[in-house]
């Protein structure tokens, strides 16, 4: 679990991730300033990283549940770094994450992927997540959605 | 939006909500006690009603952003109930939901649905929501999944 000392690390393993999909990066500065305010501040997240280093990060976040007592995790990022996939970090961030989760008091744990990335899919398919709202019926598939306010 | 006052109203609706689908519910009483209690501790919640009485609700959820300084806001629920569908109560909802989410600091707003809810899904993309993670790529769809701890 990173400390608010880990912060630049897991800023710059954010901002690879966003760097290898394409996606808007406010900069691996910036992100460790973000993740170290976070951490001083007590916000309710959890940040993992993948020992020793440079390897992966993943990012638990937490709402009070609405439809019960405790939490309901979200994990907002999930990253290994391209050269030390299929060694198995993945599911080792994922299995701490949701162990860390449940020790907190999180009942649920929900995220959102891509259709296209079958490996992350079947990692969270492996590890009982599923995007069935009703088990069993594939017309049933929960879709992510979002906008900028 | 509901006070403390309107736990009751708010418990009541989500009951309807979970009993229509056909999904577990804990009963109007204790959504109810669980509202009251999230509004009376501070929760950074809106639970928005559409007036004057028994027509619907939305609750909007709010993290810390990761990717920038703000709010991330996430709608865990909209209901109208059946009886008062296609009268534009989803969009006021919808709308009012936003523009207070926007007045907290939410610079995003994110939101999970099921692919075969089509009236759901129409409202959303005609808010500007999207489900792809890509702009315009049908390949780049983000699927929600979740699963219990």
């Amino acid at each position: 679990m990173a400390t608010r000392a880990d912060a630049g690390e897991v800023g710059a393993l954010l901002h690879r991730f966003n760097t290898e999909f394409g996606d808007p990066s406010p900069g691996a500065k910036t992100l460790t300033r973000r993740v170290a305010e976070l951490i001083q501040r007590g916000d309710p997240s959890i940040f993992l990283l993948a020992g020793p280093r440079d390897i992966g990060v993943a990012v638990v976040r937490f709402r009070e549940a609405l439809f019960g007592d405790g939490l309901t995790g979200y994990l907002e990022e999930l990253y290994v770094v391209s050269d030390r996939r299929r060694e198995g970090h993945g599911r080792e961030l994922m299995e701490t994450a949701m162990r860390l989760a449940r020790e907190r008091g999180a009942t649920t744990m929900e995220l959102g992927t891509a259709i296209e990335d079958t490996a992350a899919r079947g990692l969270f398919e492996r590890l009982g997540f599923s995007n069935l709202e009703k088990r069993g019926d594939p017309s049933s598939q929960m879709l992510f959605y979002e906008r900028s306010l």
